[in-house]
């Protein structure tokens, strides 16, 4: 695929009030404009938006036009994982001051329905969340969120870092759910950026020996530096009988308590049933196709292991910042690709083909202040 | 069908010694016979069996021969759901006197490995449970247990109140594997024995609207006289989605909190997870065919609704005892029919061909002493 | 003690607005006064209050003019224990239609800070509850809340009881805490409206063996009505070790699983200690002195027995309401005295005094529209 | 005090059946003498015990002959902190081989109460716990201990180490029953080995800010080695009051989540009480004097501060096993002093007077096999 099959038109303005904004028209028709700058409301402040990490639903977005029962219906700003910099408070605010770094946690929920009451606003039906249509999200100059969604970062914290605390959180969501804890075996099934974020929960949160497994070879390098137990390549062409033989084979015929399946394929899915340990859970954060799956379910119900989702992350953004605070997680290295705003469809370009060996790819919205 | 399927033949032997066995010789050939009365080993009692109820296991052993992995390849004493009187302490029992009238546990784990050790002893790879081949059952008239696992009856509960405590505990397994308590909505998704006593179970346990679904008529007139807040006549020619709609539609759009499969069939749990609040748990304890099930899944996971088996139970005979002790729990009504043991294949004849709407058949091997 | 103790003046106002209103001036300085009506803000509602039930802690602040750190410093309003009709709707309100009748939760929490997201909304430190200095309440005739802490009233459940549950949250977040569940013994530590609510949840929650204590017969005979499994008469000249003697055998030697503190005295609380089951869980609910005590810490520490305090309560509202709406519990025979909002002061003089064995002193605020 | 204020002989006998053994007689009498080796029974070793570490209760029944209700009242073996090699399999052992090198849990549990069977077997009444009168300990050379009560230790894991599961199973206890878990702040009170090795797990559990206070300043520069984010040196003479205002300071009014006792003085957990944050939890491992404690109990109850005690562990060796095998906690700098079985009253006397600031004391028993 060449780049230029993005339509896109860039309209940048000089002046003081440039507020260059990622806007996706439909399929692949993502545009470069300018947008008004708004005023903070109550309990909400304005940002300058430093840095955005691109996630696989936005370029999903990008070459689909739609996730699921989502669909890009009119035109919205794209981008969720970022990091900004308070330029002005709102009435209210008291959490933040002028000139704090800070990360931004893209969902805002209603405050007032049973799941946000009971701490589950994760799945508040009336959700606001950054570049799920029809809300609009934050690869932009200046942008505004509600305050207590917003975590100050610690001094020697990059704004970089600020941005991946969007995936740190959704892997700490993962181990949560899956209940991984001190002395645990964990199988991770894919390596790509959020199989990495969750070995590095996993890892510190006390699991003792990480086995995760991938197709490709330089993402499995990066796990092992990581610190995973053992990387397991798989093959693509193996039968799924093979493939489950071969990893339970790299275990030592030892099932984990716990397997997370970061791919969200019918083959992976079906493996994590297969060799997880009785009484453990397989948590499943990878959301494939949305069709039906066929799946060994009687192996998982009678030796009852569990099977639990994740759907984005509640109260977990401040232990991902504490995580990186603590340096019981690095994520630097998954940064391999860095851009400014202004080339956000090369960004998405390099996102969407894998040239280069990308991880997490970032892009720059404005020097930091 | 004709009850004349069964081979079978009676050896009775009228002295003291009279053992009469109910053992499974293969498909569809139970036969009566003679038995020697083994002596209690150390922290064991010997029983005279009085009351033992026929579980669907049972009938399907004695019909296909086999349940998944377990098949019986040689002759096997049926029967697991029972109570007895102790006629005889083994060494070390402290916990029973001769004479008490207990309920069987019918599962002895080994007490040795990590399942055991961490309060989950039904998933012990070396349990030794009654009627899973290759371990003998115990319709019979004399039985060595474990003292442990038997659990003395207050004098105001029945015998066969203490057999009715197999299922029940099930019914007691997975109303805690599901999260029921109080205040929850729960859809019990079929009626039969083991939907009756979980639907008994859940109200116990404080749900506050309990639906239930079945094909059968009678048996959803048993579940309203057990408190069903609303019972749901399901038609079998309706097509899934038809289906769906009529249950959600009876549960005034209102998904439950937690939806508990009793039938195991593919359309259940698909019934299931389309009909679970987001953030419930969707239990199944009906365990169907063991091939594979074709699944909403992504529907499942993207609201987080858990998904869990039920494998027999752990540390739940006693609190199913204490539901029926205190009067929260009437179990009498599932008790449809009578036999004596030496009339134990008609038993099994109503059982398994349903004639006269049985929902619990009950034989009796000793007058009680 | 008389009741002309209390200061006081009516000032009331014969017109249509009517906002007859109780304010605590000050130590036994309770008045009644016209109040403004005031609109109902951003997703709130204006209530005509109904039913309004006389707490321990309103006679406390009347007699002592505080509790522990809090206050009153100024006049407010007096009363927590609310029911109401919603008589205008405020912009954005979508769960509630003029007419509705509804029960009140007194404390509207933040819901920005961690613990208002995590679903502990009670420990806020930004609460705002209704006749905590400086608070107002809503012993009063209109009165404006958050729509999302009031909940709707099914037909067949009586204002009254919608008032009621105020008192029943407190129980129902006081088992939740002590791990109330199935085939639990529970023990409670005082017959007064807490004790007995909390009874009521328990057996509703499924716990086996209730036993209730108190120094005074008549609330034991209610507590033996609502289905206590045996009521224990303690003697206010008992030593403790006698106290703990009398209580233990009473329980036939068998410790309970869960011991819940309804008095919070010192020697309740030592009590409660020694009296609980190695593993099980000590609740306190009764917050007494708030100075140092003195207890046999150790013993609980050696044994796992946990100690857990109860404050309001967070996400038990609903749970509460299900418990009435399924008549799981009955709490009609709790209201003892009725009076209308004009006579408070003789209400409050009648829950002070304990003339005529008051348990719950029910004020009425309005003609139900 | 001087080393020779302990009665002791030596009588050691230089044949192959050479089984010295540490036994205490009484107050102050610990004698080396020649036991019978014995032969393992049904599911137990022999094992040839390499290493056994001195903790503070087997100096505690040294020097004052009980603790709390466990009296010395016939001579026993002292020991519990114990690795060893496998010499001899009874029957029915699997899980071992002749020549594997083990750490040893030093109770076994009836396997058969409630307590047992549900995951708390550290509660079990009929626990058989090494050196807790008047059941034998293992600072001896050839030892009997059931088969499933001793871990396998890896390859690259020191004897030493496999020693030191004891006290670090006693810390992933107090974790788990902290709840400590990723992001959390723990404050731990007390550097002395429990201390240690609790911050040790806590940090591998995923604690992001640890804190930890001691009187003695080279504990605490072992505990800043060791990880922790800030040590906290605590002034004997300090009110409790300035002591709780520095430790507030120190932490910079950020209350920890969880907070850990491992003094068990009466001052430290009454600030323990003080400095926790609402909705967290207070566990204490410290034991100290059996009697009555004096606490600001209300401001626990009222903040819903859990109180949680710590007995010993269950379930948590592996745990401990794999925190070492696995590299994220490393107590070596733990070990600092050795001796031989030989100079065992040596070895008492340095941790009894702690001359040489010793951590942990370890006695050599034999050469490893």
């Amino acid at each position: 695929m060449a780049c230029n099959e993005y339509d896109s038109n860039i309209t940048e303005n000089k002046n003081e009030q440039n507020n260059l904004t990622a806007v996706l028209y439909g399929i692949r028709d993502l545009r470069l404009e300018q947008r008004p700058i708004l005023e903070p409301g109550l309990n909400e402040v304005l940002l300058s938006i430093q840095c955005v990490g691109i996630c696989g639903s936005d370029v999903h977005y990008l070459v689909h036009g739609s996730i699921g029962n989502f669909v890009v219906q009119k035109p919205m700003v794209i981008g969720h994982e970022a990091s900004g910099v308070v330029v002005k408070l709102g009435k209210g605010v008291k959490n933040l001051s002028v000139g704090d770094r800070v990360a931004i946690e893209p969902g805002v929920s209603c405050r007032m329905c049973q799941f946000c009451k009971s701490g589950k606003y994760n799945l508040c039906p009336d959700m606001k969340f950054c570049a799920t249509p029809p809300v609009d999200g934050n690869l932009t100059r200046y942008y505004v969120h509600a305050a207590d969604f917003c975590y100050k970062l610690p001094k020697h914290m990059t704004l970089e870092e600020g941005a991946l605390l969007e995936p740190l959180s959704v892997g700490v969501h993962a181990c949560k759910r899956g209940g991984v804890k001190v002395g645990c075996s964990v199988l991770i099934l894919g390596a790509g950026p959020i199989g990495l974020v969750t070995l590095a929960t996993a890892k510190a949160m006390g699991a003792s020996k990480i086995f995760i497994t991938d197709l490709i070879e330089f993402r499995l390098n990066v796990a092992k530096k990581m610190g995973a137990f053992k990387v397991i390549k798989v093959n693509r062409d193996d039968s799924d009988e093979k493939a489950i033989e071969n990893i339970r084979t790299e275990m030592n015929n030892e099932l984990p308590d716990v397997t997370i399946d970061c791919s969200g394929f019918q083959q992976t899915i079906k493996m994590g049933i297969e060799l997880t340990k009785s009484g453990g859970v397989l948590t499943i954060v990878g959301m494939g196709a949305s069709h039906n799956v066929e799946l060994p379910l009687f192996n998982a119900l009678s030796r009852e292991v569990d099977i639990r989702g994740v759907f984005r992350y509640a109260n977990d953004y401040q232990d991902a910042l504490s995580l990186i605070d603590s340096c019981q997680v690095d994520l630097k290295p998954l940064i391999t690709h860095h851009f400014k705003i202004e080339e956000s469809l090369e960004a998405f370009c390099t996102a969407e083909t894998g040239k280069g060996d990308p991880i997490k790819v970032m892009i720059h919205c404005n020097r930091e202040l």
